[in-house]
Order: structure tokens, then C-alpha cells, then sequence
């Protein structure tokens, strides 16, 4: 019994993902997704209370997989920038949940996965800037925020303008990002 | 009558963009819009053939607006990074707009004035690039993308990461956002 109530769990956050990525928090249909995950309303409403409580759980499992997955090798931070590229090419649904939480999460618990997950790395960048492993003008947390909003230019960069770079395959756009990176650890900022 | 009319798409313009800016282009409601206008439904299919048709003329006029307020000194870019920063913090309907359009608008016209103002400045960077006054290791295209990203880092960083950054008055922003433009045009990226 429990662990079927564990992989119904387990589709409503999957179906969840896609319905909310596509459609947003508002736009998000409950039924879609409980159709979806071959489930039902009241079990959405059973685990997680609202919609909004699904919405949070899908983006702790989305924040989890990304935590996981991207190291952060502090002695390489135009590389590390480089694999968060990566994954968000392989995974769009990545950047719409961020930018969905964004715009509409008007009353977002900031104490999650995400934040105590950065500021683990931001102690990180901060020792290795105080031994001089990694040069650089900005203090620890605004470069870790600066590095996160460089490896997603391909993805929050509005089609227009995107529409005027030629830049179009994987490696390329990574490139961008990796060099990048790496003028801010170089750039005096004059 | 001709000057009535101007008159209520303007208000209907001005409306639009206040609802379309908090709820994007599905969540927003012509009946509140038309409310606010002092107008009625009737007249924004009239004048704008549709939601979508509303939100595209709203789109035309921020952009108009930015285009005519934003100037660009091909020699003093990190300037013009700071200044586009500025706007994005004086009027915050700006960048969600500017998001909205990206997440929900599937069948983008990419040929409307961002596109043609933008041709236009990248042109210009580029002459700047072959004539030396501009340093930097990326096409002028290229570039120009990057310096819209990196000015928009206050406002495209979610809430967690932003939690996490120590920078937050006005000054400080804008001196970030001109010192890694800077670092754009310095940087080896090796």
C-alpha cells in the first residue's frame, strides 16, 4: 500500500512537471494532471494539499535533480557554467519552472533545496576565493547569482533578439557561456 | 470622433499593459482591461482584433518607449548596459512583459520594432568592433544579446538566488551590471 501511494506520488510530480512548465502555476489544470498521472484530483489534493503545494513539490524534485546532478568544481567555474548550459538545453522544462515561480510565485518559501543548496556552494566559491584559487572582483554570492544568470542567456533571452545571434548548436552556445564565465573571473571591471 | 477613438486605444493600451504585465497573456482578462480603460470589450476587438492583438500593440508601445528613451554610445557600452538596467528597475512591468511574451507567446511575430531597432544597434556595434573602438571577442550581434542579458540580471535572477546576493540598492545594482559589461569587452575568455 505505501508504495503504491509512493509511485502515484511519484506520477502526479512527473505529470506535474510537464503541466506546470508548459502552463504556469495559474494556468496549470489540476484534472490534466491527474489524468496525466493516472490518478486522481482528491489525491492530488491528499499529498500535497493544493495546487500550489504540487507546484512546490515538482520544483524540490526539479532543484534536487539539478543539485545532483551539476558538481561544482570551484576550480573550474566557466567549466561548471558550461554543464549548466547543457542542462538546460536538455532539459527546457528547467528554465520555464523558474521563470513560471518567478512571475507568479508572489509568496515563495526561499528556504528550500535551492537556497541552502547555493549557499553551500557560495561558502565554496568563497574559500576558494580567499585562498586565490579563483580570481575575480565579486564576492562570493554575486558571482554564484552571476555565473547561474550567464548559463541560462540561451534560454532567458527573448526570441526577438535571440532571432539577431548566429549562434545556434550546443557546443557553441556553451562556448558562449563558458568565455564568458571566464571574463568575469578575469575583467577588472574598470 | 477620430480623437475619441485614439483616445480610448490608448487607455486600452495603457490598461493592457498593467493587467497583461501581472498576469501575463492567458491570465489576463479583457473585461478588467476594458474596465480599467473605461471602455468596453467590444472596443478592444474593434481596435485590436483580439487578446493577443491587444498584447501585441502593448508590446509595440514598451518597446517604442525603450527604443526612444534608451540611446546607445557605441563608446561607452558598459553605460548603456547600466542605463537599460535603470529602466528595468523603473518600470518592472518592463522585464515581465518581456517574459510573459517568451513563455507564452509560441507564434511570435519576430519582425516588429525590437527586432528592426535591435538590427540597427548591432550594426552599429559592429562598425564600432571593425573601427577598434570597441574591444572584445564577440560579433557585434552576439554582443549585443549579452549586454540585454546582463543588464537584466536583477530582474531575470529568481527570488532564491536573489536572496543570497548582498547588492540591492540601485547604485550598486547598476555598478554590477556596468563592471561584468566591461568584463564582456575585456575578457581574453581563455
Amino acid at each position: 500500500m505505501r508504495r503504491d501511494a509512493e509511485a502515484t506520488k511519484q506520477r502526479l510530480i512527473a505529470a506535474g512537471r510537464a503541466e506546470f512548465a508548459a502552463r504556469g502555476l495559474n494556468g496549470a489544470r489540476v484534472d490534466r494532471i491527474a489524468e496525466a498521472a493516472q490518478a486522481n484530483k482528491a489525491q492530488i489534493y491528499h499529498y500535497f494539499q493544493s495546487k500550489a503545494g504540487l507546484f512546490d513539490a515538482v520544483w524540490e524534485d526539479v532543484v534536487r535533480e539539478a543539485v545532483e546532478s551539476l558538481p561544482l568544481d570551484v576550480e573550474d567555474l566557466p567549466g561548471a557554467a558550461a554543464l549548466l548550459c547543457d542542462a538546460y538545453v536538455d532539459h527546457p522544462e528547467l528554465s520555464r519552472l523558474v521563470t513560471w515561480r518567478r512571475l507568479e510565485g508572489a509568496d515563495l518559501p526561499l528556504d528550500g533545496l535551492a537556497a541552502r543548496d547555493g549557499q553551500g556552494r557560495i561558502e565554496r566559491i568563497g574559500q576558494a576565493l580567499r585562498d586565490g584559487v579563483v580570481a575575480g572582483r565579486f564576492e562570493a554570492g554575486l558571482l554564484f547569482a552571476l555565473i547561474l544568470h550567464v548559463a541560462a542567456f540561451w534560454e532567458f533571452t527573448s526570441p526577438d533578439v535571440m532571432a539577431l545571434v548566429t549562434v545556434t548548436d550546443r557546443e557553441g552556445r556553451r562556448e558562449v557561456v563558458r568565455s564568458v564565465t571566464a571574463a568575469l573571473l578575469e575583467g577588472s571591471g574598470a
